[in-house]
């Protein structure tokens, strides 16, 4: 199951609104005969490409899916049908599907015709590779994931606003290897009036990886020069803006292959989060500026936290990394719980997930 | 030489000015029969108890010392010669005395005596255990660490102020066990007006390891009546301060026990490191606050930085860890260099040492 979660992690960031599934098959022996994962863009699934590999030896073997099996009939045959046909005697799945048309369906298929399930293997592992599906399928949001690269002592420029770099090459690249982990990048207009920045996936071999790019500009203060709305037709390119803006404005944004997402002036980060899961993103990295990292943690909206720290200090006058929240007491901070941390060439990486 | 290191650390806090050494026997066939770590207040020097313990068995047999054994009459007749008496017929060191009274002396007589000298075995690591030791020989100063516990945003307390507690019990009782391996706590009278903290080693059974209360106040702020000043006979309290008050003042904080230091009013942290350093003050842990912190970096006068950070969040308006640094450009950040990190229940402990 470890390997078949290995496998599904491959997807991520690619396969969105589906889940990102691993399947790993064994003959009667135990021997590795099959491994898949979901292909890019959903199809096809873990277990197609596993049976398409396996062939043969796949009768009499074990299937292990990291994902209940599927048992509708979409764009592709469902999969617990495929594990039948093919005369697995033994499915071990880590997580049932949420999603309504499979929700136990998969399962109940692969007992009717005898195959020997086991459930919840690796449980809490898959749970947490497939949190921006299951956010989608129970919550109707992304993922939210805040990436923040500070100085120790939390700032991401000078008092001045010089800020490129605060951190070293080699957790850049990592930065730039996480974007092709999720469906979109998120920032603010300020972020992007100040940067300019380009929000691809720039490593070797991955270029082809870059999300969906997203920017908050309530006032429509994006530029019709910038870097973003000039490479729109290369990149997607969404614009999340207020919607007391004329036609004529949003016209040219459209027609530069920006796509525009009108909100109304008061919606906040989680109707922001709610029109992008409408749109079938699961994983959405926010990757600043402060305003936007404040607004969505005063909404309590942020899901987990990816910060790189550099072991510099800036001191108090500097560019702080998260605006403000207003806590007056420190009852009311915000909270999470650490989860991974690694050292990258002298500077420190850690993962958080919100406290639940 | 490991074994001689990891003995030499426990008489740091307890030795200055003298150096925490640490020595191991061995008999000829490679036993150890001696082991021994400079005792509180200085003396006996470690070579002194291992060589006692050893007794006869250090005959023929190998000294493992951390430090250049002494070669001058001081207190104690010089080590070197007890070596020698002893009949050890090897010496292994890990670094050279730097104080002027030793400095290859103590060597040259082990020489000379027909002993076989190792020199620089692990050095680094020693030269990292005696840091504050070297650095008061070399500058006059003690090692300046300055030690944080902030939130992930570099936070110490909400906006309204309340600061207790920002980081977790084990976090904490870590903070009162570092205090044990300083010679003294310094903190600006800003903290102490705001805490009135007791600034002690409070863990069972090492009160008594309680270092030197060192409290910042040119103006004179603290109060008689504050805990600090109460129990100055209990615990060494030294108050730094300008030299405009009068006598009468300072006769109070005497009385109460307060060793008073009087500085001209100009004299930033390098006089003041001078002035600690000269009362022999060898490691100097600086525990806040904000105000302190900016004034030590910016005179590039911080060596280590101990940084215990709780996964949780306040925002840009709470209140910072370090106050302003006027730095307008990213090359005048102060770097430091990562030597170790651990995570203590799910909260982030760093150490960095200055970048050299």
């Amino acid at each position: 199951m470890r390997a078949a979660l290995s496998l599904a992690a491959r997807g991520l960031g690619r396969v969105w609104p589906n889940p990102a599934v691993g399947c790993v098959i064994t003959d009667p022996t135990g021997h590795v005969v099959g491994r898949g994962h979901t292909q890019p863009g959903g199809r096809p699934h873990a277990e197609t490409e596993a049976l398409r590999q396996a062939g043969m030896a796949a009768r009499g073997g074990t299937a292990y899916v990291t994902l209940e099996p599927c048992s509708h009939y979409g764009k592709t045959p469902p999969c617990a049908e495929a594990l039948i046909a093919a005369g697995i005697k033994r499915c071990v799945v880590a997580l049932g599907d949420p999603d309504p048309r499979v929700s136990g369906r998969g399962l109940a298929l692969l007992r009717e015709a005898g195959i020997d399930v086991t459930e919840g293997v690796l449980q809490a592992e898959a749970d947490r590779l497939n949190a921006g599906f299951l956010k989608r399928i129970r919550q109707g949001q992304p993922l939210a994931a805040l990436k923040l690269a500070t100085t120790l002592d939390g700032r991401i420029a000078t008092r001045s606003g010089e800020s490129q770099w605060i951190t070293g090459t080699a957790s850049r690249q990592r930065g730039h290897l996480l974007r092709a982990s999720y469906d979109a990048i998120l920032v603010g207009s300020g972020s992007a009036l100040a940067d300019n920045p380009t929000l691809t996936c720039r490593l070797p071999g991955l270029a082809h990886r870059s999300p969906v790019r997203v920017v908050l500009d309530r006032r429509l203060r994006l530029s019709l020069d910038s870097i973003l709305v000039q490479t729109a037709h290369q990149t997607p390119t969404w614009l999340v803006t207020g919607s007391a803006h004329g036609d004529g404005q949003l016209a040219a944004f459209r027609s530069a292959g920006v796509e525009v997402i009108e909100l109304p002036g008061q919606a906040g980060p989680q109707e922001i989060l709610a029109a992008l899961g409408g749109r079938g993103l699961t994983r959405l990295l926010i990757e600043g500026g402060a305003q936007v990292a404040s607004a969505f943690l005063a909404a309590d909206a942020i899901d987990r936290l990816i910060w790189m720290r550099a072991p510099g200090i800036l001191g108090g006058d500097a560019l702080a990394a998260i605006g403000e929240l207003g806590l007056d007491q420190l009852a009311a901070m915000r909270r999470f719980d650490l989860r991974a941390a690694q050292i990258i060439q002298g500077e420190c990486l850690e993962t958080y997930d919100r406290l639940s």
